[in-house]
């Protein structure tokens, strides 16, 4: 058999960067990656011209050649697009560790930049899609948005296992503490509370106004490279020690109620490659960013990673386990989304939540679980998957 | 300094297949993509439920998840896009090189699936498109369409390096030759003289008619996986050497005047990478398969690759120099499109050079350069592209 050349721990991301995360920004897309992408390089200590890779999500609008010309990139001998909006971030930051560790490229660059009011920023939202392919079954019976599809699922979570609305609810509450002590998120001055939660109106029942992710304009941006390389930058490498990707066998876009099991998502076949090529397992794991354009996706990430059994997902976070400074993993929880993420920072197509698994790798979140030294990070969960392990460098 | 994990003959592609290719065929992209890809694999001897990753075009409106569902794949742990549409083509097949190289998949599949008539098939006439991004600069002037761009370029290098019409025309006949020998050819039927070459009328002055690729309806696809899976299965595995992708610094996608060198296209920033990775050189390629969307491009890809000098590229293809029975590399030559081409075999955005590519290494081409070992495969040149370097298995 052909033993795979394991990228494992080879490349780091050695900068990140982001702009303001607001409801709406009065500058382009383009503009925004720009800011973005220079912060993280500033952040890595790397002049533009080094960088010889680009990947980004098929969504993305500013493309490859706009931004080397604009930012003065080296020439770049690779680029590629990860599919699927919510799902493909990890993926786009794994492809590039893949090509720096393949020797494609040196320095590789992944970005997200969102703009709600372009064509890019919600794409089901086109006429034009609304019933086009899979969407045919599904459009003209009322799921209109990403909420109403993941509503049904969400549906079917509660009637299998006996998830409830407060359970969902601990899991907005804990994140939003979260952002509270971190500055740059959008509901930074908002807190919430249960009760606030549980009154709070409707958006596609079960789910309501708090089991949703932001309306976020903004940029985010990750540098990665060689190990080596990273060693002799500025700032602390955080190492890629993994990455997967998955489409589940016979599985529909946000609509994968037609299989045996509706709630066998994508991160169980992600999940499965993952944990083959890591030298660790999810018992070793500290803090987890699980993307979160929805709260039921937490749970049921948490299952899917291995984090706990089929079903047991809601009642895992209930409480204070999925804070920070809850219990921890040696008292059965595991601290989530510890900058707000999603639901509470801000939604770039869990993006930030990258930039978030880095903080806490380098000992710098506002909201640090003391001695991490672990990270999952994971992609959507209803559409075709993706999710990073990343560790801090023990050398 | 990190050492790269080459993916050097690690991988290998051991199945190809396509569809008839027509001027206008009666079925949806999809169907056609799915027809090629079980071709593919009955070819490669591998079943559809072995398959876990997959990669195409970021203009490939056939997604991931129809083609898995529809062919019942399995689990697909990687997936992939690349942009720029003719400079795609070999990218995607060797970032799936990479994806099996690196352990993220075992099976890949690439594709391309184009009809003329649905929306992807030429993303440049659409009105949208006209006037956006750098086009503002070039379209309101004149140059609409991709050969008036290329018409451009052609001129500047005919005043720079006295390339003639004679000499682009010995290009279209060389290549037509070849498809008159292929009968999967649209061409097969239809001869082409110089004569009737420079008779022909204008498409976008200095490009005539027989200067362009044609207008194509058709899906192929390959199929790769590790090189010593590869050599259990039934056929002669056609190894990966080497791959690379490049947007050269200041690069404007297809109007790329405004430069120091508007002539020092892509291909010479590809070639540098695929070279530095490489263990042979342009002087040990046996037959070369080059994006050929225009004429002009092939000499300019004759010398970004190395065969030739700067400006040398026209005089280089004079005679049958590029003929697959002309004077071959002992006699100052490169056998070069054997199975027509875009320009006489069909225009799938290069994806069909690939399969021939395949065919020379196996000894199948209907126009097969005897004792052929190497051949190298590029994508688009004046677009950010990418290049494959095949060779046959000695083991």
């Amino acid at each position: 058999m052909d033993e795979p050349l394991l990228i494992r721990d080879r490349t780091a991301i050695v900068g990140v960067g982001h702009t303001e995360y607001a409801k709406s920004i009065d500058r382009s897309e383009k503009r925004l990656a720009l800011e973005a992408i220079l912060a993280a390089l500033a952040d890595a200590g790397i002049a533009p011209y080094e960088v010889d890779g680009l990947s980004s999500y098929t969504l993305e609008t500013t493309d490859e050649t706009e931004i080397a010309r604009n930012l003065g990139l080296g020439d770049l001998t690779w680029f590629s697009q990860v599919g699927y909006g919510g799902g493909a971030g990890c993926g786009v930051v794994g492809q590039a560790a893949m090509a720096v560790a393949t020797g494609q490229c040196r320095v590789a660059v992944a970005w997200r930049s969102r703009k709600r009011g372009a064509a890019s920023a919600r794409p089901w939202a086109g006429v034009a899609e609304r019933v086009k392919g899979n969407h045919q079954w599904t459009r003209p019976f009322g799921l209109l948005r990403p909420v109403d599809e993941i509503a049904m699922l969400t549906r079917r979570y509660m009637h299998d296992h006996g998830a409830t609305r407060p359970q969902l609810g601990a899991v907005a509450v804990t994140v939003r503490r979260h952002a509270n002590r971190n500055p740059d998120a959008m509901m930074h001055a908002k807190t919430l509370t249960l009760e606030q939660y549980l009154d709070a109106r409707w958006v596609s029942e079960p789910l309501c106004l708090f089991d949703n992710c932001l309306e976020s304009d903004g940029a985010a941006a990750v540098v990665i490279t060689g190990t080596d390389r990273a060693r002799d930058l500025p700032g602390p490498p955080v190492l890629i020690h993994g990455f997967a990707q998955a489409v589940p066998r016979q599985h529909q876009v946000m609509t994968n109620y037609f299989c045996d099991d509706p709630l066998l998502g994508p991160s169980h076949a992600c999940a499965s490659l993952l944990w083959r090529h890591a030298a660790f397992g999810p018992g070793d794991v500290d803090v987890a960013q699980l993307y979160d354009a929805f709260s039921p996706l937490v749970p049921l990430s948490l299952e899917g990673y291995g984090f706990c059994g089929r079903g047991e997902g809601a009642s895992f976070g209930e409480g204070d386990r999925l804070a920070f400074d809850g219990p921890g993993r040696i008292g059965g929880g595991l601290p989530v989304n510890t900058s707000g993420g999603g639901m509470s920072e801000a939604y770039l197509h869990g993006f930030n939540l990258i930039v978030e698994g880095v903080r806490q790798m380098r000992g710098t979140s506002r909201s640090q679980v003391p001695g991490a030294t672990t990270c999952l990070v994971t992609s959507g969960e209803g559409v075709p998957t993706s999710a990073l392990l990343l560790r801090s460098d023990d050398r």
